[in-house]
């Protein structure tokens, strides 16, 4: 079991508290901090939150030095190479867990970064408490509160090191945290951050249920899809079938086909699923709709089909 | 068709659209103003407001005063007060349809209010484009933003009057206008209006689905409940279906099942619900678990047994 630690008060918590439980429950510990080479000195500062994670017990510790590239932004670009990083690290010591120091808080400022995206009940479903590969990933703080965390360091006086990324007002998360979420609570009560962090688990509960129904949905709608010459596969979907169920899985349906048909999910929005939909509930006879990534949704009599051009 | 217009600028664009538009579709249009008596000359400006209403061309118009009860805090109270007087001026005049005012901004707003709840996919779903008994209460402009509804008042040099309420800070709403979202506008980014409105849509959709396969599951689950002594209801339900339902299905159908045993829906949190999906979920010889509305649960082997006390 490995503790990601970025030398901030919440993961501080998080690898003391692996420190101090893991022999008790009989498990091997260790801990990973990395490296993402963003500021001057930043490899110190790694080895230096090395040396306090060694200090606390937790052996094996490594500092690993990433190299972020630019892909989505600078926090998505610091968040892949840090997980491939987290990742090489589980498999290179046989670790059946890496454990994150995500609080409720987090949750939160998560569920409002969603929100902003607009794309439904996934969205603002934020970290799940079991994620990645194998379920590698836990938040065992995700239901205790930053303040709760914070206080456990002061309690035992662990030095802790606060990332200026966190209150950089160029980093969206960072505007969440001390512009949007002080406001809300100002705005809306005390108990929004809590609200915010249920939402999450309400969200997710009901966006797992509507995949599973959706699921099942297309394997009842989608009528046999050969191959075509080039060997993309086309999918075709009865419309009768997809008529009849509700909006809400109809559209995953769809938005699932044209995946499989080779849509890139990232690029696909829910005013293309929205325009696919009106093929099924507003029929008038459309031409065919393009899709990202070259593919084309046909309406032909009782068919709908899906096709990379 | 009746107009309901408090006279601020979005509803007074609303009177002046059906004004406009009813003779054209061959519909006979009127116009409604509830004086809620909140404020000194409030009778005054809703007899001026009536007289606007005219102007444009709308009959019949009335101005109704309504006496605002204290229920659920001065905003749910007038605005139980308000639709009770609609309610009643549209049985009057045999209206079919009563139109509301509201636009993106109120449903963004609405969203958030929502999302202040915690109380999941239902919460967030902001104002129906149609809702009320028969269907009879519709908003129009609901995909418009408040500049766009404001700039046709200003076109058409309507006069408006902004009620005080919507700048009041002790009101949440108010706080909610002018600072939350300004402030979430600043940190997320523009579209964010636009982001809650459509996670409204999205959002109604889903719970409408999920709402539908809980209807279905409860007739599934549900065995013979017999009528108790008493003429109370007990509802009983199988324990191994519910176990195999997803589980934002199967709290609903503990909801629901627990409302038709008696439980109020409004004292109903997802603290209790979760208490007794712990019965099915984490069953361990837990003892009954008391509800509000003297509803007790209590597991009796493969059945759970709902009933009022």
């Amino acid at each position: 079991m490995l503790a990601a630690c970025s030398g901030g008060a919440d993961s501080m918590a998080l690898a003391s508290a692996l420190a101090f439980e893991a022999p008790r429950a009989g498990l091997r510990a260790g801990g990973v901090t990395v490296d993402h080479g963003l500021q001057q000195g930043s490899d110190a500062r790694a080895a230096e939150v090395a040396d306090r994670m060694r200090a606390l017990g937790l052996a094996p510790v490594e500092a690993i030095a990433v190299s972020v590239g630019r892909g989505g932004g600078p926090e998505a670009a610091a968040r892949d190479a840090r997980y491939a990083a987290l990742d090489a690290a589980a498999e290179r010591h046989g670790a059946a867990a890496v454990l994150l120091g995500h609080t409720r808080d987090d949750q939160a400022e998560t569920v409002l970064l969603g929100l902003a995206r607009g794309s439904g009940t996934r969205s603002l479903s934020g970290m799940a408490w079991v994620s990645g590969a194998d379920g590698r990933y836990r938040r065992p703080f995700l239901q205790l509160d930053r303040h709760t965390v914070r206080e456990a360091c002061l309690a035992q006086s662990l030095p802790v090191w606060d990332d200026p990324h966190n209150v950089d007002p160029s980093y969206t998360r960072s505007r969440v945290r001390h512009e949007a979420l002080p406001i809300l609570e100002k705005a809306l009560g005390k108990g929004v951050v809590e609200a915010l962090a249920r939402t999450a688990q309400l969200s997710r509960d009901d966006a797992d249920a509507l995949d599973a129904w959706a699921a099942r949905a297309e394997a009842d709608v989608m009528t046999t899809a050969p191959a075509a010459a080039g060997g993309v596969q086309a999918v075709h979907l009865d419309t009768v079938g997809l008529h009849g169920l509700p909006t809400a899985v109809r559209r995953r349906v769809l938005r699932r086909a044209a995946i499989a048909a080779g849509a890139p999910a990232g690029s696909l929005f829910a005013r293309h699923i929205e325009e696919v939909d009106r093929l099924i509930t507003g029929w008038r006879g459309q031409r065919a709709i393009n899709l990202p990534g070259r593919v084309e949704v046909r309406r032909e009599g009782g068919r709908l089909v899906i096709r990379q051009g």
